[in-house]
């Protein structure tokens, strides 16, 4: 079977391997589609070598239907439609008693920790399963992972209906927790400089400006009737974003940190002091976020076929990286992994 | 009668000017004691001058008692002993009506934006008196403000029974955050460079560091079996004391923003998002909060001999602000400004 591995040194390369049968307490899966995550560019682009081991199969955006089970495991069948719970917390510590296993100190993240689902077959603990509805096109079942990161943010958040949103960053997870927010009832807006990105936040109903060189305080203060945003998210990653994001909230705003800044941000601690303004780190998800993401993607509450772009076979996985870099024109990658019989 | 006046450009003179009777819905205030606050310092030192009016009556922690009543006041009597809530919100913002009325942005507060209690007479609003015990020290009164800061931060910061609290600072308000947090169930430590302070922190009973060149995220690991701290007050207003705010919290702890950075902090948003950090701002306090505060000075649990390290004559307010300057050995500094009748 083929898969996709990461070798180290900005290299990708398509091989063919000798299937494994599931251990105990596994399954194989036969995946169907495999989204390229923000996480995986990195991965390539070494930024994570310290903590990856190569050759390293990638991916934890997936889809696909039960192959075959290890021994002692239940309540599976060969063809269930899945995806993937990709976290595994040590599940002995202080946060994970907690109920937080999602940020445990000791946690294995499939896909980066351990071989991903960039691959024709996959073997996981049956508990990271999540059962997908036998209706579901398993191309939009790939984005239930990215789904379960918006649900998470918007969750953490604490947004209430009626209430003002910002996203600061217009990509696919940007685009997800502005429909999760909305969903939730919030009027929400996009910041995004890219202007294909802003015509798709555009023709999903989200206002959308450029924050470059603007004054996006008040911009939102003008939508907002003068209070400002209850709830930011920086999904950016830039410093302008974070900054931005700061500024744009009404006094006991919550800006949510969804991106991953690489090094520290002058952030305004006396804005934070003054209106009691909130941040909360936001990463990952719990099995919650994930069953309600099933659940948004199999009612069609997500704009799968505006999300994803481009679907790519396996073996041209090289061409799909080099794709979602190209530009801001490309939203969702996804990898078409399924054994052609 | 006497008051304290700033008059601008660094300059604290104590003036004789003719007493005002209370205007309707006011009550006069023989004033006992005003504490001197950080801000009091800030103003004199022009930080705030775009804010403050000149000449300006500072002051806002304080005692006293009812000395006459304006037209129109019930429920007070001549001789009741008092504090007051120094916050004056606008009571019509979205802010108020969402119950935040001390971060309104149109809020008045009595001694910086008005008319504040460094003078032996003072006409305050009657909805902003607080009513204090009767067998309550007055100088001890005076920490109520103080202490409703601290009620408020540990409030703000969730802080639940067995958790551990870092206070990064150990000045009169972080001690009285050491104070309130313990009483709360927490166990405390507190970060403080001045070794008098120190001195201090440790008669009080906290485990105390010089973080100075330290690796305090180790420290704070080891004295919480490896886990981190669940929260952090940032109350030090150095850059390096934000930094190490962050650095000693457990995945999921809370950061309280207490001090003043006057300018914007480098600060590591990825460490927020890897451990779903949380940062509050948190800035005065509510009536509740005062109230707390009362209930806790009154009942003996605010170390107010240890705190009160000066008391001077309203006629030397100069020299007891040049007192609170001069070293980390002085804490509280009381204005006594009662009339020797």
């Amino acid at each position: 079977m083929h898969q996709a591995v990461y070798e180290g040194d900005r290299r990708l390369r398509v091989i063919d391997v000798p299937e494994t049968a599931p251990g105990p307490g596994q399954v194989q899966i036969d995946v169907a589609f495999t989204g390229i995550c923000g996480t995986d560019l990195h991965i390539l682009h070494g930024d994570m070598d310290r903590r990856v081991t190569t050759p390293a199969v990638l991916g934890h955006e997936m889809s696909g239907t039960v192959a075959r089970l290890g021994e002692g495991v239940a309540g599976w069948a060969t063809g269930d439609p899945v995806t993937v719970l990709p976290v595994l917390p040590c599940g002995a510590c202080r946060t994970c008693a907690a109920g937080h296993g999602h940020v445990c100190p000791r946690l294995t993240f499939l896909g980066i920790d351990s071989a991903g689902s960039m691959q024709q077959r996959w073997n996981v603990p049956a508990q990271a399963l999540v059962r997908l509805p036998e209706t579901l096109d398993l191309a939009h079942g790939a984005l239930a992972e990215p789904t379960a990161v918006a649900v998470h943010d918007v969750r953490r958040s604490g947004l209430t209906a009626g209430e003002h949103a910002v996203v600061v960053g217009g990509g696919p997870v940007g685009l997800l927790i502005g429909v999760v927010a909305r969903h939730a009832g919030a009027h929400v807006m996009v910041l995004e400089p890219s202007p294909q990105r802003r015509a798709l936040a555009d023709r999903l109903g989200f206002p959308a400006a450029d924050p470059t060189g603007a004054d996006t305080a008040a911009l939102v203060e003008d939508w907002t009737g003068g209070e400002g945003a209850a709830v930011a998210f920086e999904v950016s990653g830039a410093a302008a974003g974070a900054t931005a994001a700061v500024h744009v909230l009404a006094p006991r705003g919550r800006l949510v940190m969804v991106a991953i800044h690489a090094t520290p941000r002058e952030i305004d601690l006396h804005r934070f002091f003054w209106r009691e303004l909130t941040m909360l780190g936001a990463r990952l998800y719990s099995r919650d976020d994930m069953s309600t993401a099933v659940d948004l993607v199999a009612a069609g509450r997500i704009p799968a076929a505006d999300l994803i772009t481009h679907v790519e076979p396996l073996h041209r996985a090289g061409e799909a990286f080099a794709a979602l870099e190209s530009g801001a024109g490309v939203m969702k990658v996804l990898l078409d992994c399924a054994v052609r019989r």
